[in-house]
């Protein structure tokens, strides 16, 4: 990590244009709440402005059409929010745990680790499995047999990379196990958060691309394929064989059903399931509104009676057109 | 543990009014239908009374509205659930694993871990980390670095505490990872259950109140604040900073989106998504209710056409209206 | 793992009828679309008729009624994917661990492992497990005391088993812990994907029956008990006491309320919460439909209303009841 920065020293660094002083020494990150002094904060939404006035943050990264908003020193970038990421990562290391293989770690004689790969306590890493450079497992992730991870992966505890997928075929009331013999593909700089779930192709292999981001406790299926740069928020669901486009966001809990197809530049809504393909970028929303339980009770109560609703609003506007036509 | 107490041992220690002999021997709890002799039963719902008049335990515990249920030897109690769970506590230690760290588990050095604190095999626990006093981790809990836990706390295997936030700046269609550099901070007397996930915050920290009690598979967000005494039911989401008050509940599958305030004294029903911020104690639903899949489909199809039906049936108040008139 | 089968020798093994050449040789199992020369692939579904047109397979499995559908070499089964799955386990390990106990886990003195049991690395298996013959636990998996695991089970990574139940008593604003001193039992051929947690019972033991088989992340609440031959997809909850049926399909990300019973031969689809008894054999759904989020906004509104409408639908069929009188 290096020592403090001059405002003019990370604009230098990071691009952006400087108001007020850039001598300002900077040490650390904060948030506008919580910022005190040689801290650097941010203003990302105009809805936070109160809070840029009481901050005690030293300086702050916002956009141009804030930068009257403050008198503090401030850097001026074009995306605020992705601008101070960088400015947090010159103070602060991406990952917390060192390179090397924990000694509590199972590695297999035969896994092929890349240089300045971490690899922490309890990791069990399976025969003939393969991880880029510089990636790191955090304790207690499992990586089935033959399962490749790129480069600049970041794994957290818990997550299980290549268990079988559910492939069971059903004969005269008893299920008869389908072996899984793909295995899991995952590109680079993927980001997977803890306690996730990947589980290895029945035939062909479960593909994560390039700079997709997963947050925790999420369910891919076999054979799933999952596009670059994607990010999935916490406890998403991903059934078997579904293949999601590059650069979609799916929202927290939603549900994707199994061998659907979405495009690319989706944005699923939280709660959402997803049952027929999409082939139109856009948000796709279909979350049960909340509300007190009495009007809950209330109203909820009516759906089970809401097709026969419109057939009485149907005969409705019939006896009306004959009665209306009657009384004209 | 205690050997066999009487039924006025009992009462002696925990307080009630017993009924009928205090004498009897009472080794272990039991349920109504499973109990057997030297085992004491609760009836807290009195819809259960046909297996109170069934059961074979040799005395209960019970309110005062049901003393006249039954002739078997019993302590009235106000709460006699929570009476129950005491008698049980007399007979059955409350944690499964001595105190002490397993050979298997691996905790950083400069870990400070207070009186009695028992870590399980496969626990990773970071450096910094600080356990209060009698806790226990049950095997594969990994803590990260930084994080505090307090005193008496039970936390169940495969729970991860202070993972990274997801926290990802979009950049040009590629994601930037923000240092996740707060930590997690969790009161005395929290019981968290299997494969949960509590992540460490973005900037400030991510809070557990004392007395907290969640079940598996919680997910609880970067800067969350869950308010003392609040109990999750399993598989609960909580997105990033949200802030939950004191003396909540939340059933089983509920989603709480980033973001929002919910005040103290607030119950949430199971499979709920709360997408606003709730300022007023009470129960709140939002859960789609199941039915047979034919009467589903048919009353589901109608969701996507609700507004045109409400539309339909202004105009049909509006042409009645004007009809009504020419009639009246 | 047997070398090359001639299609005659796989059909002499498994039965079913061989049309075309029965001596080519097959060396593996693949999918219509990714096999090549020595692979087999599968027809179950009519609609994958295009890809079978176009496969490298050198064999298929499908149905009497596909017969016609290719001249390739073939066996005729009654049940094409079952035929197939049996067919992979020819050629392929339905467990990728060997037997024994890895150095990495940890397992009770007073534990009992059957003949040819595998037990993963970072595995904690507790005081008085029971796991019967040829049973696999990979690496991860925690079994608390007293759990019982019968023959021939596959449990994959994080999986925990005997976690206490949620049981809490709340006196007084606290929560009042109820010790869970039931356990665990787990009948034979039963599969567990990764990251489940199957708890302890809170007094009496919770019971998953023979040939039960779980998806990823699903969690089995205390006391339940979920009959033979029943399968869930990815993410299932059971909540507490609840008693599901033998040869149930409980769809993805699915909730069943707590001390609800389901009787056998029911199919639950994705997402659906059931939150009463069901009695009847047959499929039931309540998932919200997901659409484009502009118009879920505006029919979702109308759900606060439903009540209402429904009223103002009755007023208007009162009104025109009246009004068609004086008409007629």
């Amino acid at each position: 990590m290096p020592g403090p920065l001059t405002l003019g020293q990370i604009a230098s660094r990071l691009g952006g244009r400087v108001a007020g002083d850039p001598g300002i020494l900077i040490r650390q990150v904060g948030s506008l709440e919580g910022a005190g002094a040689g801290q650097i904060a941010f203003l990302a939404n105009p809805k936070y402005r109160p809070q840029l006035s009481a901050t005690g943050a030293s300086a702050v990264v916002l956009g141009a059409d804030a930068e009257t908003f403050t008198t503090l020193p401030r850097i001026i970038a074009d995306n605020p929010y992705a601008y101070f990421a960088r400015v947090s990562q010159l103070f602060n290391p991406v990952v917390l745990q060192p390179p090397g293989v924990h000694p509590a770690a199972s590695v297999a004689a035969d896994a092929r680790l890349g240089q300045g790969v971490s690899i922490g306590a309890g990791c069990a890493i399976g025969e003939g499995v393969e991880i880029g450079e510089d990636s790191c497992l955090y304790p207690g992730v499992v990586v089935y047999p033959g399962c490749r991870i790129g480069a600049r992966a970041i794994i957290h505890s818990g997550t299980v990379i290549g268990a079988d997928g559910f492939g069971i075929a059903e004969d005269g009331g008893r299920w008869v196990k389908i072996p899984q013999i793909g295995s899991v593909r995952i590109g680079d700089d993927v980001e997977i958060g803890a306690n996730c779930c990947i589980d290895r192709g029945a035939l062909d292999d479960t593909e994560l691309g390039d700079g997709v981001k997963l947050d925790n406790q999420i369910q891919i299926g076999h054979n799933c394929r999952v596009g670059a740069h994607t990010a999935m928020a916490g406890r998403v669901g991903v059934a078997g064989s579904a293949r999601i486009g590059r650069h979609c966001s799916i929202g927290a809990g939603a549900l994707i059903l199994g061998h659907l197809e979405i495009c690319d530049h989706v944005r699923v809504s939280a709660d959402t399931v997803i049952s027929r393909s999409i082939r139109k970028p856009g948000t796709y929303t279909g979350m049960y509104p909340a509300d007190g339980h009495e009007a809950w009770l209330r109203n909820t109560a009516q759906l089970r009676h809401l097709d026969a609703l419109a057939r009485r609003v149907r005969e409705l506007e019939r006896k009306l057109e004959t009665n209306g036509g009657g009384n004209g």
